[in-house]
C-alpha cells in the first residue's frame, strides 16, 4: 500500500483524499492545508494525520507520496520541497504560477535524483479520451488532421476566485491545451479570441469565454471552445478527425433514460454537472497510473514538461487574445 | 413508362398516385373511385382519366397495371378482373376480407396465366427493414432468435372506420404480421392480448392495443408491441436479435436538432408523424420493385401466399385473444 | 454505522460485501458460507470475522443486519433464522424456493414482529428505472398502457448452474417480473414462449431464452424478452409507453465514444458486460433503502410480499410455457 | 406556375433544374448553358427548351425567373442580365467574382426596379439549421454566444477543380460564413489558420482544410472547422450556445439502423455523401421562398447584400490565413 498525503483540504484536494483513500493500492496517511481545522476535519474522516505545515509533513517518513492541491502559487516550491525529501509528487495543473517559475523548477528537478513526478491532467486517463488516443495510436483513425474540443463548465466560480486563478487560459484552458497536445503534438501556432458573456465577472478583467486554435508541430490544427457557464451541466467533448476516420466523445448523464411526449422525443436528463462526477474514473485511473510509476517505474505522463508545455500554450493565447496576433512558439 | 392506374381515391390512393407521379419510370393514366368526383378531382391533379366502374377500367387497353387501393371488400374480386384482363397488380393489405376468401383467391389465380401480382406490405422496402434483412440474409446477425416489434399510429382511426376495419390484427397488425415473417419465416404459434385503452372506441368491439407472440417455424419468436394512439408520432421500431449479433431501428425525426437547456439534453422532435412521411421511400421503392417485377420478371415480394399467411396469424391471433390460448398453425 | 454480515461468498455475495465495505453508513463485519476458506477468504479482504454455520452467525451480537445471498434452497430458513435473532434481513431473489415455500415464509413472518426484510430486486434502485417510475408516478406520462422490457445475458451460465437454477423463470426472469409488477402492478394474466437456443444447454430440460406477456390488473400489458447470450453485453432495456407520454431506457458502455470511418459512424463499444457494473449503483441504493428501513422505519420496497408476487408469475409463467395457455391469477 | 430557366447544367444546374420540375408550383421551361449539348441533355429530360447563350434566354418572354448556376465569373453579370430583363434571379453563391464586383453588383443593382434577387445559401432553408434560427430568434437559447460549425466534405474536387474555385474560403467555407452570419450577425473580427492535408491538392497552391474563428457585432463567435475529405461521408454540423441552453445538429444517415456485435455497438451507416441527398429539402424549401418572394413579395433572404457580406468574411479569412493576423471588419 503506497503511504500518500494530500496537501490542499478544498474542493480538489477532497477529491484526492477521497480517490486515494478507498483505491486498493494505496492508504491516505495525512492531510496537510495551512488552515488546521480544514486539514483535521479532511483527516478525520479518513483516519489520518493532519499537518498545518507542509515542511513537516515532507520530514514525515512514513509518507511516500504527496499529492499537491494548494493554491497555485505554493506548487513549485512544494514540488521541489518534496521530492527533495525523497517523495513521489502528483501535483495539480498548472505545475506553477508562471512560464519562468515552470521552467524554474523543470531545471531544478534536473539537477538531482527523485522519485517521480507527475502533473494532474487527469483527462489523460478519462477512459473515453483514453480510448480515443488508442485508437489514434494503433492508426485507426489514419493521420490526425483536426481537432475539436468543447469544455464549458456548468457555473462560473466567484469574481475572487477568478481574480486570483491566474486567467482562464491558465486556470480553465489549461486542462483543454494539454488534451489538444495529448492528441495533435507540441504546439507551434496559438491564435484565441477572448470573450466576456457574465455580467458577474466582468469586474475581474478576466475572460470567462473563449475560443482557441492551435497548430501542431506536425500541421494538425484543434480548435478549443471554452464557456465558464453552461446551463446543461458540465459540457466535456472532444473530436479528433484523422484521415481515415473520426471521434466523437459525448457528455454522460445520470442515467440512460429518454422520455417521449407530444411536443418532444427523446428527452435525457443534463450532463453530469461537474468535474467530480465526470472524471471521478480518471482521477482513479491517474492514481493507478502514479502508482504504478512508482511501484514499477513505468513512464510518467503528463511530466513537468508536459506542465511547462501547457503553461507556454497559455500564456501564448494570453497574448494573442490581446494582440490579434497569432502567436508562434518553437517546436 | 409503365401505364398505371390507382383503384381508390382515399388516403392510400392519393399515396399511390402521388408515388406513381412522381416515379421515374411509371406513369399515372387512370383514377378509379366509385364515388365519381373523387376520381375526378385526384385524376385531375395529374392528368390521368377517370373511372367510376373498375370493369370499365380493366377494359382499358392504355393500363398495364393496377394499383388497387379500395377497401377491403373489393380487394380481391378487383386481382381477379384485372388479372384477367392481363393487367399487373399490387394490391394493398389485406388481400382480402378474410382468410376463406384469400385462399380461394390463391386458388383461382393458380388456374390461369396472369402478369405479377404483389402485396401491398410496403415495409419489406423501407430502408431500413430492408437493410436489417440484408444483414440477417448474409448471416451477419448469426441465427436470427428473436425478433422485437413496436408499430403505434399517432392517433386512433374513428370508431366508424374501426368498426368497419376487419379488426385490429387484420387491419394494423397485419403489417407486423408481414415484417416478422419477413425474419422468422413462417408461423406455427400465435398467442395475443388485446387491450382497451381508448374510451372513444370502446363501442366498437375492437381492440385498440394489443402484444402477439410469434413462433416461427425454425424456433425464432417475435414479439408485436400495438397501440393506436401514441401521442410522440408514429412509433415504428424493430429488433432483429440473433446469435452473432442484433440490430435496432429507431424512428425517423424531422430535424436531426436537439435542445439542451438547464433541465434537460437531449430533446428532438417527435416521431414522423404517419406512415405517408415515414413510409414514402418504402412506397417508391416497393414501386420500383413492381415494375421490375413486370419489365424484368423478378421475383414478386410480398406474394398473394404471403398476404394469405399474414392473414391466417391475424386469425388465430383474434382467436388466441379470446380465448387465452396458444393458436398452433401448419407450417 | 450499521454492522452487516453476508451469507454466501459466491458472486452475489462479493457484490454485497463490496456494497457494504464501500458504503458510509455500514460496516462489514461478518462473512458467511459453508465452504469455510471461502468465508475466511472474503472476510480478510475486509476484515470481518468468517463463519461455516448460519446459526453461529445469527448469535452474534455484533451483528444488527443481514444480507442472504445463499444458493436458493436456503433463503426461506435464513430469512426466518435471522429475523427470530433480530437481525434485520436483505434477501436475494427468488425469496424462497417455490410459491408454497414463500408463502409459508411470508405466513410464518406474520406471527411475529422483527426487523425489516427486504428482497433483493436491485433494479428498483437503480437510477435509470427509478427516474422512469417518479415520472410515472407523477402522471408525466399519463396512464400507464404498456410495457416492454428486453434482459438479455452476455454469457450464459453453466449447465450445472441452469440444472440447480429453479428454472429461467424463477432464475432470471423474476428480475423482470418485479420489474413489470413495478410498473403496472399486480399480475392478473401471464402467457409465456420458452425458447432452446443454446446447443450446450439443451440437456438442462430448462429454457434459455423465452417471451413473457403479462396483464395487469388495470388492464396494462407488459412484454419480457430474455436470452440466456447476448453477444454485445448485458442488454438491459425498458420502455414504459403510457397515454401521454412514454419512456426508454438504453444501455451503458464503458465510454461515450463513437467511432467514424468509410464504412461505419457512430459506433460504440458494447454494453457493459454483467450486473455488477450494470447495477453497482443500484446495489448501493439498495443498501442505503435498507440502511433508512432499518434507522429510519421508511417503508420496506420490494417486500416479501413482492417476492412471493414474482414467483407466483414466475410458476405461471412456467405453466403457460408448457401449456399454451394463458394462465389466470387473482390479483 | 412560375416559370423558370436554369442557367448551367453542370453539377449544380441539375439539382436546380431537377428541384424545379418537381416542385409543384414551378415549371423547368428552359436550360442554358454555353456547351450547347449539355443545355439540350438536361432540357430533354424536363421537356424544357435549351440556350447555348445567356443573352438570348433572358430575352425569352415566356421565362419568370432564373436560377444561375453558372461558373463564378459569369455569376454577376448574368444577374445584372436577367435583372434588367425583368426575371427574378436566384444566384447560386458565391454572388461574383470578388469583393470589388459584388460591391459593384450590389450598387448596380440598387440604381433600377428589379424583381426579388436571392442569393443561393440554401442552409437557411435547410429544416434543422431554420428550427435552430427559430429557436434562437424565439429566445429559447437566450443570448447567442458561441457557435461552432463543422463542415467536411466527402471527397476533394479535382485539383483542376480547386485551381479555379477562387480558394476554400470562397468556394466552399463561404457557406458556413453565412451560416455564422445567420446566427451571431454582422462579423467585425475573422482569424483562420488553412492546412494542408491532401497531396493531391498540394500544386493547387490553395487549403484544403482550415479553421475559421469568427466575432460578431454582438460578441458572440463562431469556429468553423472545414475539410476538404471526410471519409465518413458529408459531414455537416452545428451547435448554438446560448445563455439559456443550446441546439446540436447531427448527421443524417439513410437508414435509422444500428447493429450491435460482440466486438461493437450502435454501429450506423455513413453520413448521407454529398449536398445534394444532404440538403434536397433545402433547395427544395429555398424555391418555395423565392417563390413567395416573386408572387407574395416576401422578404429576401439571403439578399444580395448578405452575399456580398460572406465574400467580405471569406476575403478577411484568406487574409488572415497567410498574415497570422486578426482582420477587423466594419460592422
Amino acid at each position: 500500500m503506497l503511504r500518500v498525503a494530500v496537501i490542499g483540504a478544498g474542493r480538489i484536494g477532497k477529491v484526492h483524499a477521497q480517490t486515494v483513500a478507498s483505491h486498493p493500492q494505496a492508504e491516505l496517511v495525512a492531510v496537510c492545508d495551512p488552515i488546521g481545522t480544514a486539514a483535521e476535519d479532511l483527516a478525520a474522516r479518513f483516519g489520518a494525520k493532519a499537518y498545518k505545515d507542509a515542511d513537516a509533513l515532507f520530514a514525515d517518513a512514513d509518507v511516500d507520496a504527496v499529492i499537491i492541491g494548494s493554491p497555485t502559487a505554493a506548487h513549485a516550491p512544494q514540488v521541489l520541497g518534496a521530492t527533495r525529501a525523497g517523495k513521489a509528487v502528483l501535483v495539480e495543473k498548472p505545475v506553477a504560477k508562471d512560464v519562468e517559475e515552470a521552467r524554474a523548477l523543470e531545471a531544478e528537478l534536473a539537477t538531482f535524483d527523485h522519485p517521480p513526478v507527475m502533473v494532474g491532467f487527469q483527462r489523460r486517463y478519462d477512459p473515453s479520451i483514453r480510448r480515443a488516443k488508442e485508437l489514434a495510436d494503433a492508426g485507426e483513425l489514419g493521420d490526425i488532421e483536426q481537432v475539436v474540443i468543447v469544455a464549458r463548465d456548468p457555473q462560473p466560480p466567484s469574481a475572487e476566485y477568478v481574480a486570483g486563478s491566474g486567467g482562464l487560459f491558465k486556470d480553465m484552458t489549461i486542462h483543454d491545451f494539454d488534451e489538444a497536445r495529448f492528441f495533435i503534438g507540441d504546439i507551434v501556432e496559438v491564435s484565441a479570441f477572448g470573450q466576456n458573456v457574465l455580467p458577474e465577472l466582468k469586474g475581474t478583467g478576466d475572460f470567462d469565454a473563449a475560443f482557441v486554435l492551435l497548430r501542431g508541430k506536425d500541421g494538425a490544427v484543434a480548435s478549443i471552445t471554452n464557456n465558464r457557464r453552461c446551463v446543461t451541466g458540465y459540457d466535456q467533448r472532444l473530436e479528433v478527425h484523422g484521415s481515415k476516420g473520426s471521434v466523437s466523445m459525448d457528455n454522460w448523464r445520470e442515467t440512460t433514460l429518454s422520455v417521449n411526449t407530444a411536443e418532444t422525443s427523446g428527452v435525457q436528463q443534463p450532463y453530469l454537472n461537474f468535474f467530480l462526477q465526470r472524471y471521478a474514473d480518471a482521477y482513479r485511473d491517474e492514481l493507478t497510473a502514479f502508482i504504478d510509476a512508482i511501484n514499477n517505474g513505468t513512464e510518467v505522463s503528463p511530466t513537468v514538461a508536459d506542465g511547462v508545455a501547457a503553461l507556454v500554450v497559455a500564456q501564448a493565447a494570453e497574448e494573442s487574445a490581446h494582440s490579434g496576433r497569432t502567436v508562434r512558439l518553437d517546436a
